[in-house]
């Protein structure tokens, strides 16, 4: 179902990596942005303990965090030069619970409309050689233009 | 379309508040735990710069990780003693940007099966006396028996 | 949570009821329109065997339909009079079987932005009396301007 | 991301088949099922004026119907022979207006646990050669054993 994506901006990857590097949260996290393609960009999170919920998993929403980041680039990726990106919304499944040395979100685009882009993103917790996925995501991303405060 | 819930543990206040306590994300973000009542959890999280998106707002996997709390607390607070409750999915509406002195996010369970328990919940922007609805979530929680490593 | 809204086209109901009026696939179904208030649609439909799934309760799709068709409604009713309205995405709970009488699918608006409207929608069976909360909705809606191949 | 599953009923095919020819909802609409592999369903349903929503694509529900179905005899396919399958939720993204000779709906397995099972499911849009991706679900099926009066 994946399908190549031509970028409206040449300057797609220099774009996303400066959003990312604004992301305030990524940082207060630990996240890093591992990959920009035209239509998929990959974010990698080492495990931290400071970062989970009750049993010791990473917290579902510190995963979600990470994944809405990484499709929330991924269409940025493909929007032309005028557009900034929000998330209109998305839903996650956990499949299994977020634990390893390292979490790795991968956002793809499905369908770039002109406001809105459709992305699906996945979650795999990575040890050693081994990875499995963990979460599911499907999004909604907006395109928002003219709107001065809102830059990327 | 609120329902009352009788508690099935007499003792899911203290229960609910031990288990937030263990939440480290939670202290990590800086939410705390508001209200806890059978079938209802009420948490708050006062806005920091260094858990914002690229624009300011706050990031939405932020609120979401702090609504996904909310509803977890809200399923747990309505299940036996023997479970401990996992998010299975969810979904979330990002209504407007998240930004305001503080977050108010409260759960409510809406179905409350054996296994499976359902959820929504919405996240406030409060400044001042002024609040007002930025996030929408609908989210299934389970109730896990029987698993020792798994304990709420 | 709920707002009031003010109808930016004064003719929202008899445009909401011609529309639905054009929907084939509600009387396929046996779908009607009950209600119609601005940021508020209400559907019923008699339960049916020849739109049940394998175990005799009317099919999780067929639920959907009517839900989907609410909130399209809800949405629109608070749409001016240049929009159409499109389904951009809706994730619905299933919470117990939709077995009754008829069902009652009532559509609400929660956020209605210039582009998209974001609604929620429950269903109850209805038997005799009695009504319980079958389905849960949370759905976004898009105004759709400027493509004379849709209109409302 | 796809993964192959062993099936825990030798005759999952024909068990998915009986129940799918249960299913009146199917008849109702004209769907037939095309493919049963362990894991993976695909389902057709040729255009019906009769199914369409106002503007003449047929109904977002209809849509859901169809892969709502797929998706749930995909997780039926592995399941043990104790199990009947409920859609749980699902959540579904509109991604082009469903318009075509036939639709065709694909659901796969992602993740099968005893009690929940997490599928993916796309609609494509069958027009002579030419065929397009119009819909994607994320859905939550559940294996339900114990209850006669559900049987698969």
């Amino acid at each position: 179902m994946t399908t190549r994506f031509d970028p409206r901006d040449p300057d797609f990857e220099p774009r996303v990596r400066a959003s990312f590097a604004r992301q305030r949260a990524m940082q207060t996290i630990g996240a890093q942005i591992v990959r920009v393609e035209p239509g998929e960009v990959e974010l990698a999170l080492p495990f931290r303990e400071d970062l989970t919920q009750q049993h010791g998993f990473l917290h579902a929403g510190i995963v979600t965090t990470l994944v809405d980041s990484a499709c929330g680039y991924a269409a940025l990726s493909v929007m032309d030069r005028e557009s900034a990106v929000l998330s209109v919304e998305y839903k996650v499944n956990l499949l299994a619970p977020a634990l390893g040395e390292r979490m790795r979100a991968v956002g793809r685009v499905i369908k770039a409309g002109r406001t809105l882009v459709v992305c699906t993103g996945e979650v795999l917790a990575v040890t050693g050689d081994t990875e499995s996925v963990v979460t599911l995501m499907q999004a909604t991303m907006m395109a928002v233009r003219g709107r001065p405060a809102l830059v990327d």
